[in-house]
């Protein structure tokens, strides 16, 4: 079958999976209707529906685990929304509602029959990227040739059958799995594309990208298909759609959640890992998800997890320093020295330092002795390494072609790889780098008040408030993270406004590329885009960062309202 | 200047540093006087000297903390029988005792003045594999190519000043050092061989090999002139001379202790990476140095460590498991496969098992799904990935020649190496076999009676009670351990007996390597020589194999009172 036929084929078969009645009658162009995220999508919604949607992950299973709410009920409503949401955005690879209310009725008949939740997610849908294998799903991570195959290889047996660790782990604690969301054919992207799909939109401004690699999870989440879903990042996958899409992300070090069992690219390369983690509407979203599958001693099954259980007291630490001990210090940096942030970007940092500042804690200056863009290099030159082979590979095991973002990634012959040594002068040239910046974060001690050092790093997550198509050039900001292993959670702040976020008259680009990205800047089409901001911690401070993040966003928040 | 030279001069200016009183008039041949790690030494020694170096590392720190012994003096009798055990043994590349006592008078001033000891090591002399950094000392790794240079690169500005981390820390902790200890160039051998020591002898049995490749370390904790040393270990260098020198050594999992800043092999090779451990004539002593080194948080200093303080809960259960709780389990296994131990290290076991048995523990049989060579030959792909680059590279600086134990490792012109796609797969590959093995782990549940699965599993170190010269051919039986980044102490259990320890007289070899194996066990030969087992447990479980060492090890003793 001609590629383009195969790709039909599989993009309206997960379309048929909609019922008929949560079909749209029509679909109001990105002219019409740009924003999804907010109260559009209530005209096709039941009132419970919408309240149900409306709720936070800690209120659905607080209800549901009481018998308040049935968890088919809850499925449902999140299976309805998140349907509506792929016919606009194009976010989901695969869609099983009957998996998932089968599944929900298992569960309230749990609870009827025990009076006991199942798990301390107890009737929690829960959105999965499109590298999770779930019983009786396809993955394709976007690739044609992966359809009807394990991972690309045919009659493994392990067909729709073989689960990725943490789904067991969700559904044992008691997680309603329904649809597994869109990404870049090859993860290598931060915009979402690939032959099935087409293009993932955002969810607040439909002129633009949801971001990538997580892209489907951002685009879902923001519409309020879900409020708690899993992505994974290597070069800012989680991070950029969450700030896309004006949500929550956490980008745990390597080793701390389980990544058994899923699938990748490139897997093996161990250089610089990908880690998996939680995007949410809520950072009590992010705490509640991670604490739970910690809480299932993920290193007694997973041999590249940490035996690291979740430390409450690290969190409560930063909840007594919010407030006294000498409050919390943060540095903040504006600029990686080769493309500005547009300007509501660098508006966000503004406001997030203000706002910290206001609350009496310190922010200095980010100043590491090796730029971002060197540090970014790095990672670059890593993920590099196997000129290629393993996305052309892929790409050619059903003769696809790739869509012109993806198409530097994917060569048309691989290039020359890496030996074993140049890698290994990498690891060298990563574990000196981590050292460096590691130095550098304990010498913040002389620039602080209360004599500890910095508690977290204020970072922009892209140039951009979202990428328009096609033109998502710049990883810096988010990869920069990847070589370092910081633990890394993301909050929104703020949307674009074109009437307050122009380009300064006195703008001068410092070089060609800066000059193209800025003429990209099109502040008509950006209007209303949402913008976050990264705060990043030291490696293997998931706690930490996410009671940060949590107290921050508060000190934002109170400040918009 | 000719290698031989160079290895000559080299060789004598570490004679040098022994003062003349120290000098010993003769050195008796192997056939006079086989074992030197009991009283023989003695003879040289002062009785203050004797008592000093006869106590364990908890002993020492405490009465010098207490002030009851000088640190000066108690560095100085280290100083003075690691003296003698090098001009017997071979066992130092570095001597620095004027540096020692100079540290040494300091720490006596430091308790008188404040009344305190400068840290949990205060006046512990501690022994360093010559990989460790030391400022004002060289470092050679064995390698010609590396005098007077910083690691083969020569005008660095680092030589003789750089330190690495571990020994700040043990200064800070206050530590003496004193030397450090030789090591095959290249570190890939279980034979300590090098142009400038040439051969590091056995402590107990001066026939057979001091093990390798921390065999320097091995030699000298075995003849008392150490009791507590570091070492290393990525395919059994830790545990081989710990077993042939009658001592307790820890491996401890990747990422546990700090090996930033240590000269290595294969630098940044890390698929499986080499881990710093110490060895110690008590199971005390392990667990003073590295609970005293977790101490310093090394995880705020080297990227590469977990944040993983000492766990002394960990422990305290193993404690209470040995006498309630359903007590310990077991798992042992007494054969590869390949090549069957040699009498004496099959009774090693066999007394292990019966004395645990006897404290009413129970032990089962390790029949793993993978064969310990299968998994053996993982490492070694690994091991070899780089063609031999790095190694040729090392003995080309200096155009010296391999000793014929290390000619294998050492390739004439390198081969072909690894691409990083292959280096990819043997991660992949490693990381599948991991979680294969975990598996199996966990599957023990159903074989024990106290439904717990097993706490830890004994293995033999090495087919050999210590290997003949150039006739370490057989890892597997330590290089699996290291395929699966176990936590693994290494105890000492009894003496080769020649009237005990004949080869049965129905064994019939089973491959040629097998037959080979045993023509070379010369009974005569091998008579007094040590035998240690191993006892291995799941990543990141230092404190628990500590005290399973401490316990286990207790019942063997006191069994053989």
């Amino acid at each position: 079958m001609d590629w383009r036929a195969l790709a039909k084929q599989k993009r309206e078969s997960t379309i048929a999976q909609i019922p008929k009645e949560w079909v749209l009658p029509t679909i109001p162009p990105p002219a019409e209707q740009r924003d999804i995220s907010g109260v559009w999508m209530h005209q096709y919604l039941t009132p419970e529906e919408i309240e149900i949607t409306s709720s936070d992950a800690e209120k659905v299973v607080e209800l549901a685990s009481a018998g308040r709410w049935k968890a088919v009920d809850i499925a449902s409503a999140f299976c309805h929304r998140a349907a509506i949401a792929h016919q606009v955005l194009n976010c989901l690879h695969e869609f099983f509602p009957q998996q998932a209310l089968e599944a929900a009725r298992a569960l309230d008949e749990h609870l009827t029959s025990t009076g006991k939740p199942k798990g301390v997610l107890h009737g929690l849908p829960v959105s999965l990227k499109d590298q999770f294998h779930v019983k009786g799903v396809e993955t394709t991570m976007g690739y044609l040739g992966w359809i009807g195959t394990f991972e690309g290889k045919k009659g493994t047996g392990k067909e729709r059958v073989h689960e990725s660790l943490m789904v067991k782990d969700l559904k044992d604690l008691g997680a309603v799995l329904y649809c597994k969301t869109a990404v870049p054919s090859t993860l290598m992207s931060g915009e979402t594309v690939n032959n099935i799909i087409d293009y993932c939109w955002n969810s607040a401004n439909r002129n633009l990208s949801s971001g990538g690699s997580s892209g489907g999870e951002g685009a879902l989440i923001g519409a309020g298909g879900s409020v708690v879903g899993f992505g994974t990042d290597i070069g800012g996958s989680i991070r950029i759609p969450a700030a896309f899409n004006g949500l929550y992300g956490l980008r745990p070090s390597s080793g701390r959640l389980p990544y058994e069992g899923m699938a990748n690219s490139m897997d093996g390369q161990n250089s610089i890992l990908s880690v998996v983690g939680p995007l949410s509407s809520t950072p009590g979203g992010l705490k509640l998800v991670t604490k739970a599958l910690l809480g299932m001693q993920p290193w007694s099954y997973d041999p590249m997890v940490v035996e690291l259980p979740w430390r409450e007291e690290v969190g409560e630490q930063v909840s007594r320093r919010a407030t006294e001990d000498g409050g919390l210090t943060f540095a903040i940096f504006w600029d990686d020295g080769e493309i500005r942030p547009y300007p509501s970007v660098r508006r966000a940092l503004e406001k997030v330092k203000a706002e910290i500042e206001k609350k009496g804690h310190q922010v200095i200056e980010w100043s590491p002795p090796k730029s971002i863009g060197a540090i970014s290099d790095i990672a670059m030159g890593v993920f590099m390494s196997d000129g290629g082979v393993d996305a052309y590979n892929a790409f050619a095991l059903a003769h696809e072609e790739p869509a012109p973002q993806l198409a530097p990634i994917v060569p048309t012959t691989p290039r020359t790889q890496a030996t074993a040594s140049e890698v290994a002068a990498m690891n060298v040239t990563i574990r000196e780098l981590r050292k460096e910046l590691m130095d550098y974060w304990n010498s913040t001690v002389s620039l602080t008040k209360n004599g500890r050092p910095i508690d977290a790093i204020i970072s922009p997550v892209s140039p951009y408030p979202a990428a328009r198509r096609e033109m998502y050039t710049h990883y810096a900001y988010t990869s920069w993270v990847n070589a370092l292993d910081w633990t890394t959670v993301v909050i929104p702040v703020l949307r674009t406004d074109k009437a307050v976020d122009v380009v300064d008259p006195s703008f001068t680009p410092r070089s060609e590329a800066e000059k193209l990205e800025f003429e990209n800047y099109d502040l008509d089409m950006y209007d209303g885009a949402k913008v976050g901001v990264q705060l990043v911690g030291r490696r293997l401070q998931e706690e930490k960062m996410i009671e940060i993040a949590a107290q921050v966003s508060r000190w934002v928040k109170s400040a918009s309202e």
